[in-house]
């Protein structure tokens, strides 16, 4: 049962290398292979979903994360438990880009791009990795604000929490394609397609308490 | 350090009451404690972020879920690992509504909803109800398909599985507010307030295999 990784490789950057839990086995056709696919969809998202073990049961809490380079940052407070134990995580981006409407109720589907990442993740303590760490998460975020807002104080920065895990085991799954229906039911009566499903920022909305002339600007 | 359950009940459902793990810690004024927070958190996504653990790692899945009442219908394959197990499991939907620009970098924050699950989900084998908790699914990921799609065959039921999570233990965290700055930060130059973020359906597109004269409806 054990798969030989795959072999091609992106010129740009490694292939992610399969282990035995990274080997996508159900619907293997959908597994990228090129590291840079996990960039993107990392570099895509917003938000992770953080997997932890706490008191022998799985916890799963929304988390901010940049990525720099083949580490990627996960950000809490100091005091979110989820954030304190070192031990193995797991963590999860997901982008929902469309819903599959197919004939039969059974072939419907969701075109999507995801990336799990498994590690244990190490505590960063060292200040300037920290600013980096917490640069990374701020710009994926919220791209544009570092150069902005006002950063860090040194106590402001012992109160966050940076972890930060490598890349080293992940997998990516894609299913970009119409709807895939059972030979017969392309006869149906039955109206089959992708509806779209997109991100958008709506108009930017003053705080009620900002100081008149200043403006908005990406 | 036990906190009471919050007393304050919704008159038409009964309030979500805190266990040790789901009791909110941080941030515990952006804890709901109407169980209708939780049907509106969870009737408003479309999947969710499933927690287990397998060979003692966590592992964090996007998958498709559907409500029936107070009990949440997990989607999958029987081939699927993380559907399985017969073990706890934590199931976590999160909406990211708005990116809140603080003036300082430490007091950005999210505009989101979250809802958060621990159980020990069933396997439904009796086929009614393997139908009533598809039906969940189907129409919380795609609603009105139901009653438009072919349904599934005896064959396909089988080759489905479907997970019953009682909704007994379940947290609820919601903020929706401007950014909240250090007092002296407000005479800052900086621009603060809210990006709101929507999800949206784009134009369909038809299936390149649809047969002619076939039109969407919603």
């Amino acid at each position: 049962m054990t798969t030989p990784p795959p072999l091609e490789a992106s010129p740009r950057v490694p292939a992610l290398s399969a282990t035995e839990r990274t080997r996508v086995r159900r619907h293997s056709d959908r597994a990228a292979t090129d590291r840079q696919e996990l960039y993107d969809v990392l570099d895509d998202g917003r938000i992770c979903h953080l997997g932890v073990i706490i008191d022998g049961s799985p916890r799963v809490l929304p988390t901010g994360y940049g990525r720099d380079g083949d580490t990627l940052y996960l950000h809490g407070s100091t005091g979110a438990v989820s954030l304190r134990a070192d031990h193995e995580i797991c963590v999860t981006v997901t982008h929902m880009d469309g819903l599959v409407l197919a004939r039969s109720l059974f072939n419907h589907s969701i075109n999507y791009r995801s990336a799990v990442i498994y590690g244990r993740p190490r505590h960063v303590t060292d200040p300037e990795e920290k600013l980096t760490g917490l640069r990374a998460v701020v710009e994926n975020m919220t791209p544009g604000r570092w150069d902005v807002a006002r950063h860090p104080t040194r106590k402001e920065l012992a109160a966050t929490a940076i972890l930060a895990l490598p890349l080293d085991e992940a997998s990516v799954k894609i299913r970009q394609a119409p709807p895939i229906d059972d030979e017969e039911d392309y006869a149906l009566d039955v109206w089959a397609g992708v509806l779209p499903v997109r991100e958008t920022l709506g108009e930017p909305v003053p705080d009620p308490r900002l100081r008149p002339g200043i403006r908005y600007s990406e």
